[in-house]
């Protein structure tokens, strides 16, 4: 019998509880075993639980009981999460996390810790939610060598610009809908900021090219300046307006990883991808482009990827996993520099982009004119033939 | 090193040999060693291929060459490729493979006898060409009970029906552009009337499910009674036509697996899924619906499926991988017995469908009436309600 313990007991723990009970034979038949939830870490009771008599206090007892094999962190946050994480490492305990902040910023040191210690760190569930990306990229492309890595990271961005695209709802109203139906917290500035997304494509650009790319090295612009006016333009130019975290690896060796809001070939099955799902392309040197695409979040979705993380410890246990990337450092990565794009662009004035040979004018009202560059810009040049100018919007494009 | 052998040079076998080759680094990277491909089976001479010196005519000779750890089949057809396959098993190699009729056909015999002789049977690249389809549903949905797999299966088809979505052009001219274009063979049946498609539908439903489902258990029609008016209605009803092969779980316990033309609406994802593309949505329990798009074909993407598991049969060497599924038999599947859908019926003479309460007339002109039915109905309470009458065309409504 594998013995499990799991921290927290909010949407992603109560999930985790869910799946081990309602799969409890299937989840039996992969690990060749059964598996049975032994402690549930909580701060607070939770009166009235079918799980109450798994419920503990003190992380000591779960750290000190050599029959728990697997630990299951499901509290969010650094602190704690990270103290029990190194704690439940050192015990030779496997750790399966739903933690993006966590791996994002300390994922290389507590892998290098599960190894030393012949256990493992697992992270499935930090990006993508019920998605399958991690171990697809770790498992199955492995004929390739990874050249890129984007796609829609974040549903509570992707429900807003959703709303803004098919129901012509401004950002602010498309925000409070999502607000109210729980898809967009209270305070949003995790998620329309872009910090959300870019935790996420710090760790995909980590695991596609093997050193850790920290999220302050990663520049990030969110939804905020999205209007209405630009979902209309996009729209004239077959395009719709999406928040893309993207990276690639450039020519020089090193990372480019960054955040920004794109435009997207309606072509493009990104395009496609509405309300809160998400979806992740990959690009790699042999296999061309794969996509991977489902639920981002929710309780069970993300849930059912944590579980299956906790098969994969158990099925590997007594075995160390080797960290799946190497120490990063500020060499490592360098924003979006030299990533050439055609962008849009959205000027005051209403004056003809003269520097800008080739441009497609999307329109020219109200004092404005709205573009595309003919060619391929890095962000530089773009602000070099800008001269000065601030656009009221600029947003690069996605090329198939 | 790790020692190779490669079953004939057609467009998978040079895919293969070049993927080793090209991406020679990252593949030693994750094996752990390199990676040598040291022999050919071919039974015609490729004068002036620089893998000339690899080239063999004899079977025996890498059978009986003990450094040989994994032999890729990618010869096709059922008769050699069945025998070399069996002999590889026998003496302790790996098998990576292709070919969907083989897999399909005898894929569980082949399993046993690779799990008898410590050694694996393996076959990514046999459903979805490039897409990673076989391990993640192995590997990645591990905590999840799966309740169903569908999808665009077959690439040629695939182009042919969006020549006609797009293009208008009539199924004659789309087939004849798809052949022009190498997309179809001179004979394209295996293709056109899905039988394809059922080899492939074939393996997900045995991996899926467990138990190994035949070709002749899975009723299979394909897209030649598909017609521009059959499109033209399908899209008033917000729908595009697709050939899907589909597999579900009945309540009953024994598995529906069937192959047929399909109105999809436009909201999913697989609509969008357009040329040669492939794209498959699986549905867990637990994490709702997945889908995985990508090539289904080429001789790149293909090989790129291949030597992912040329890698994971490396990874496994000295341990025996236990089959995918479990013998089949008569009982274990009924087709699509017991599946009820939406169905579009286009038939001849105009009058109102009445024995369909409920139904929404799409088009009703040139002495035809087209609808779809209110209810979702069984393929046989369709027939009955039709009353003897044959419908010019009927098709299943696939439901979010």
């Amino acid at each position: 019998m594998a013995k499990v313990a799991l921290l927290g007991f909010g949407v992603v723990g109560s999930g985790v509880a869910e799946v081990l009970k309602e799969n409890r034979e299937t989840i039996a038949r992969r690990v060749g075993e059964e598996v049975e939830l032994k402690y549930i870490l909580v701060r607070r009771d939770f009166p009235g639980s079918p799980f109450g008599p798994l419920m503990v206090r003190d992380f000591g007892e779960i750290e000190t009981d050599r029959s728990v094999d697997v630990v299951v962190e499901a509290m969010g946050g650094v602190e704690a999460a990270l103290d029990y994480t190194r704690r439940a490492l050192t015990a030779g305990k496997s750790v399966v996390t739903a933690n993006k902040e966590l791996v994002a910023t300390h994922g290389q040191e507590l892998m290098e810790l599960a190894f030393r210690h012949s256990c493992g760190y697992y992270y499935e569930a930090s990006v993508g939610g019920g998605v399958p990306i991690i171990r697809p990229l770790r498992q199955c492309l492995t004929a390739d060598r990874v050249t890129g890595v984007w796609g829609i990271l974040n549903g509570t961005t992707n429900y807003i610009l959703t709303r803004m695209i098919r129901g012509g709802l401004s950002f602010d109203a498309a925000l409070a809908e999502a607000q109210e139906k729980g898809y967009a917290e209270a305070d949003p500035t995790a998620d329309i900021e872009g910090i959300d997304t870019c935790r996420k494509v710090c760790i995909l650009a980590s695991l596609a090219f093997g050193r850790h790319i920290f999220p302050h090295q990663v520049p990030t612009r969110g939804i905020t300046g999205v209007t209405l006016t630009d979902v209309a333009c996009a729209r004239k130019a077959g395009c719709q307006i999406k928040l893309l975290g993207r990276t690639l690896e450039g020519e020089d060796g090193r990372v480019r990883a960054f955040v920004e809001p794109h435009l997207v070939r309606e072509e493009d099955p990104l395009a496609g991808v509405e309300d809160v799902f998400n979806a992740i392309t990959v690009r790699g040197n042999m296999v061309g482009e794969v996509l991977f695409y489902g639920r981002g979040a929710g309780k069970l979705p993300t849930a059912s990827a944590v579980v299956g993380d906790v098969v994969e410890a158990l099925s590997r246990r007594g075995g160390g996993k080797a960290p799946d990337w190497q120490k990063g450092g500020e060499s490592a990565t360098v924003g979006s520099d030299g990533v050439a794009d055609r962008w849009y662009v959205r000027l005051a004035g209403g004056k003809a982009p003269e520097a800008f040979p080739g441009a497609q004018v999307l329109s020219r009202a109200e004092g404005m004119v709205v573009f595309l560059t003919g060619e391929a810009l890095t962000a530089e040049e773009l602000e070099r033939r800008l001269a000065g100018e601030t656009p009221l919007s600029a947003f690069r494009m996605l090329e198939g």
